[in-house]
């Protein structure tokens, strides 16, 4: 067995069956070992979609899956959606094609400092020693990115080729994730009978789906306390028969208003609330200045457990649920706005949907009417890099078979990773892809205000208009094997998104605003 | 003046006059401070454009322009463009924007290690003090650009809007290229002179271009030497009147074969030939194992001086010149082939055009039988990585008002950055983008023989197959405003690349293979 066979052999041992792959020549004895049943490639036509497809596919499926990159500029392709992949605590395996080793002195044409490229956004990299320890450092990789670290596994060729011996079958081992100390509970519960103004929870990442907005829900119901989630979490299961958490707005105004009222603020697998930006004359923490936070559970420890603890110390446990009510939500008519979008979603959502968000502008009303959609999730980009929707879409759908896949888009964001249409079209994948095609960067027209600039001047209004030519996302859809349609009433955007359902496969739906 | 104005005002006193540009909220200031009618603003959909545009623009002005990117992760996207720019020694002065300094302990979600991302492919990297050293910051990062260098200029938003006070207008200084020690000169004279077999001199950089190939050309009409270039070149001037450089083979079994005759290779701003990649039992140095390596020029040192200097130490400054004469070429009929392509170019090129060249595996055969044709310029890939051309095209096209750009793709490198054909649209750009679509990584089918494994099996197959589905180009150009047309005959290709240059503004050619 060789060096690339072992690799390939230890990821499916343990339990890494899925590649986004844009492989290389320095690639080549990898993409031979792929050769196997076992595992599924997926070929992306670009790297930023095999990282974001990775992130999508650890954000449904809880493990991960790896990548095949080639060389430093290969993996540097990669970085954004690896950042944005790193701030949703999605972990993956990044295989790195590297030069053979005793190349690498000639400075040939594609060497660069690959460790220097991955390291800022790696939690675990290694360049392995050689065939012989591919299978242990392969095995190590596969543990960090389980426990939701990036693990960056750089391949020489020769390591690629060299004899790897016996490969062992190693244990799958489960990470653990802590409970909170039970003092830390005591004090949130004696804090929470204690307050004489209102307290808010807020809850992130595993906390916000399965048990855990359940067990938060009891809490509010049995102490009043309100509960919500950062602006972007990485995952959230709402709808009808979930419970629903409020949003922390993004625009600093809007937060510091909503947190005005909170003295107390828990945070769950989350820190503070922060300004996604910092202004001239505003402040970066949107908590009320005497507003004092209290962690019940860190990043990375089990707030669910942390909630049930909470709910225990304050008797919460037989709490009335308050279970989200089905809204039937009439199709909306005429104007597209932001209002008549939000209808039309929350109309057209299929039962288990996938709503991935990256709509900027146009999407920012849709998570307050879609509450009372049929049950569903929704994934944020928690790390701000556009490009994110479209590859996380891809991954989420690999992942998840069965389920419809809505990918929401600004124009501008759309144009950055659009090759994910492609691997949609090649694996038949089920998402609907819906492009809010405001033909601006319209969000930075609003950051441009926020600054005090007032209205650009012409030159700068240039550089965030998108209008100069019209960009015609049916044709770039078709031009990737997409079928499309463009939509300019919220009856139309609506029955679009129902069409889409009917068919499997992708679709992608332009909404002219 | 605020920081912004301070950078943009230094910028312009330079002479740096065009900024590639994908701005976020961090770089509003900067955007308000690009409002000024001496500065051109190019905005580009996704950062490599801007970057590749950086390195094409370069090229042909031999000044930099700047790039404007968004925190860490535009700089990310940008990255791989980034490093081909620096192996082609293109200088660009990359101000990037990060966080207000009192916001980045709060940890938001874009922060990153900004400078970590950076350093690797940075030969200068500054994140600036604050607005009143920023035009100092900003002299320094022009300088290192004018030298060919990759400067990355780190503008944290309360520099932006802080107070510059009294901006200084510095002089412009011109880098100057160190001509080589005389005895360098004397040592290879004297081995011309003496050597029995043939010499090879290999060109590179500034010494393909202006008087470097005549001074070349001479040298081997008097002592009988071959001429060529490495595979890639940054630049090279060539055509009818010009003097024509043989090219050393990509493939290692051809480029061992073209320099087996060589016991002596003389470099001109270049180093070793190398092979792309290293294979099992291939050799990664291209020479005679008994062949001599003699540096006339280092990279960076002024070759063609040095050309002059070897010349007249060899008395050739007389000798005949070896004017490459016009060839005719009759406009091909009938089936594509690499021979066919590369005749319906040598036909259609008109004078002064402008060849960037990522076509790979179907372009291979075009610099031999162009040779002849009018007088043209190539720019060529010298960092390998993929996703060069069309934004390389998009820069040449901004420095080269009034001549035709013929961008060529292969279909599989199209797809890294597309986006470019939309600046190409909004810029009016002269550029003819011609996609070679053989629907597969062609390259890489010849790797993986070239590794060892023959055939590849059905499954590694499929990972260089990009047929299922077909990629329609034209409609991939029509989405973002770009005129296109799909040819399958040698004649049609011809005529649709004629067409092109009757009209101003771009146009996409599909070659269907």
């Amino acid at each position: 067995m060789n060096g690339a066979e072992a690799l390939v052999s230890t990821l499916l041992g343990q339990g890494v069956d899925t590649c986004f792959a844009n492989p290389g020549t320095s690639e080549m004895h990898f993409l031979s070992a792929l050769d196997n049943p076992a595992m599924k490639s997926v070929l992306c036509l670009f790297e930023g979609v095999a990282t974001g497809a990775a992130d999508g596919y650890f954000r449904m499926k809880e493990s991960p899956a790896a990548t095949l990159l080639h060389l430093g500029p290969g993996l540097a392709n990669g970085l954004a959606n690896i950042h944005n992949a790193r701030r949703a605590g999605s972990g993956m395996v990044n295989v790195i094609g590297d030069h053979v080793t005793s190349h690498l002195k000639y400075d040939a044409p594609l060497t660069s400092d690959l460790e220097g490229l991955a390291r800022p956004l790696s939690h675990w990299l290694r360049t392995t020693d050689g065939a012989h320890t591919l299978a242990h450092d392969a095995l190590q990789a596969i543990e960090a990115a389980r426990a939701g670290e990036i693990a960056t596994l750089v391949l020489p060729g020769d390591a690629s080729w060299g004899d790897a011996g016996q490969v062992p079958q190693f244990p799958r081992r489960q990470p653990e994730r802590a409970a909170p100390p039970a003092e830390r509970v005591d004090h949130v519960a004696r804090m929470i009978r204690k307050a004489d103004g209102p307290v808010l929870l807020v809850l992130a990442d595993r906390a916000c789906r399965g048990r855990g907005p359940e067990l938060a829900g009891r809490i509010a119901s049995a102490t009043g306390c309100r509960i919500a989630t950062q602006f972007f979490t990485n995952r959230i299961e709402r709808g009808a028969g979930r419970v629903t958490l409020e949003r922390i707005p993004y625009f600093v105004a809007a937060a510091l208003e909503y947190l005005q009222p909170f003295r107390h603020i828990v945070t769950v697998e989350t820190g503070e609330p922060i300004a996604f930006f910092a202004y001239p004359g505003l402040p970066s923490q949107l908590k009320h200045p005497e507003a004092q936070l209290h962690s019940l559970a860190l990043p990375g420890e089990d707030g669910t457990m942390a909630l049930e603890m909470l709910a225990d110390a304050l008797g919460a446990r037989q709490a009335a649920v308050p279970w989200q009510e089905r809204i039937e939500t009439p199709v909306p008519q005429g104007a597209i706005d932001p209002t008549s979008i939000a209808h039309a979603l929350a109309a057209a959502m299929p039962e288990h949907c996938i709503l991935v968000d990256e709509s900027l502008t146009s999407g920012r009303t849709s998570m307050a009417l879609t509450c009372g959609a049929l049950p569903h999730d929704t994934l944020q980009n928690m790390g701000g890099s556009i490009g994110f929707g479209t590859p996380v879409a891809t991954g989420a759908a690999m992942a998840s078979p069965g389920r419809r896949v809505f990918c929401l888009e600004g124009d501008g964001s759309m144009m950055y990773t659009l090759q994910s249409l492609w691997t949609h079209a090649r694996e038949g994948l089920d998402v609907t892809t819906v492009v809010f095609a405001n033909r601006k960067y319209k969000i930075l027209e609003a950051e441009y205000a926020n600054m005090g600039f007032g209205t650009p001047g012409p030159r700068a209004a240039e550089m965030m208009e998108i209008d100069r030519p019209t960009l015609d996302f049916v044709s770039l859809a078709r031009g990737m094997g997409v079928p499309g349609v463009k939509v300019d009433t919220a009856e139309d955007f609506h029955a679009a998104m129902v069409r889409s359902c009917a068919e499997s496969g992708p679709a992608l739906i332009e909404v002219v605003m």
